[in-house]
């Protein structure tokens, strides 16, 4: 691209529901007035990927027309590979914002590790880049985005005049709520939960077992102030997020509970 | 499985570079003294899968003779996809003990979240089951993986023998080193690291672009007691894990410069 006539700050969006998806859409709606907006984004919904990268095929990036004004670029990987090609194929520099989603349905508590759209995010942050990933609680491909769309202009342009650190990175997820019954933005942390696995046990058509994962989200926490709390209660949350994943507590038991182990 | 005649507890095992790798043979070599082994591997590589799951597509499992006596199961799926269907369709039970890798390369600092080796030991942690992940300094399918398995069988023993929570999991990296150079285990802070990606830039025979991605490990920590410090100096490093992502320090920090915003 042709950054020497940029018009405020460069903003890279992406997703992982993919390029086509209504959420990403109205990411670019909720950002464009915000400054200079890039879209690179998966050419098929990548739902689940988590960090993935793609190292054993290669990678297609292909310049497309999918916004009004806004250059565009769909990627054959995951949403994390969508992010590296921006920087150093489409940008050339580090953005000074990468946003991702919208994403169809909820990234709260511990789905932040399986979804792609907090991992292009994430991918962001470690390289440098304040990021934010937003979420709307609603599946469908016909959602209203209108308070989702709200929520992301507002804490993108935070992003943009706060003087935060550059590897600032949260997790934005949206209540699905008439307007009248949402409740406003509360700042939280991540919910101890985890999903109850079922595998939907079938025959294909020669007879040979296969398996459609299912399964339903176990919320185990038992103190206030997580982000499924807030979205319960009728609020979007935000929930600050880092990638040194050092257990410190465990860290400090286990250099007394294990000493004779370690030199 | 029946577990009705298991003998001790019983250990999942798990990798990403497939059940045929010499890591998980290894690994298997490793643990089998230790309790009763399961083995259930993706049938094929699946490095850089990070905390992938399969949604949009079914998975098969099926039961092989990888392994001279041990119950051996492969999957279409990830690394994490394996953990699931491991507890659900095969163990009927949480094991007492998941082990994953040795992983062909290093997954120390960063990398914890690229790699399918430690996603699957996270899953397993997530789900309530202490787990480890080991990987080896040397991406070589020969590479010699003797102190590798001895370090595995230590930590998998202390696991087993401990008291530590459901949810333990540890990053464990072993250095290529010839025996008379390696000095031990150390406890060790998750290094603030990155990758810098570059794209090989190819043509397809039919003229279109396509790219492979490339890059450059960057330790930009400037503190001690880091894996990559004890690594370099010759030492396995064990990082404690976790999986609340919820960054604290932010927390308190938004909670004050962003006051206005958050109701």
């Amino acid at each position: 691209m042709s950054t020497s006539d940029a018009k405020g700050p460069i903003i890279l969006v992406t997703n992982d529901d993919g390029i086509t998806a209504p959420g990403i859409q109205n990411l670019v709606e909720a950002v464009r007035s915000l400054g200079e907006v890039v879209v690179v984004a998966p050419d098929s919904p990548q739902s689940g990927t988590g960090h993935a990268i793609t190292i054993g095929q290669p990678l297609r990036l292909e310049r497309v027309h999918q916004f009004e004004g806004i250059e565009s670029w769909q990627c054959s990987g995951t949403p994390v590979d969508c992010v590296k090609l921006a920087r150093e194929k489409v940008l050339h520099r580090l953005p000074d914002l990468c946003v991702s989603g919208i994403n169809h349905g909820a990234n709260h508590a511990i789905n932040v590790l399986y979804s792609g759209t907090m991992s292009a995010a994430m991918e962001a942050a470690i390289e440098g880049i304040p990021s934010a990933g937003f979420s709307l609680l609603d599946f469908a491909f016909d959602a209203d985005f209108d308070i989702a769309r709200e929520v992301a202009n507002t804490i993108a342009r935070r992003l943009l005049e706060s003087k935060l650190p550059a590897r600032t990175l949260l997790n934005v997820n949206i209540p699905k709520l008439p307007r009248d019954q949402f409740k406003g933005i509360r700042l939280c942390r991540q919910a101890n939960a985890h999903w109850e696995e079922q595998f939907d046990h079938r025959k294909d058509p020669r007879g040979r077992d296969y398996y459609w994962m299912v399964g339903a989200f176990v919320n185990q926490d038992e103190g206030g102030g997580t982000d499924v709390d807030a979205l319960e209660a009728g609020f979007a949350s935000v929930v600050p997020i880092k990638f040194d994943l050092t257990d410190t507590a465990m860290q400090e038991r286990l250099s007394k509970d294990w000493k004779d182990l370690f030199v």
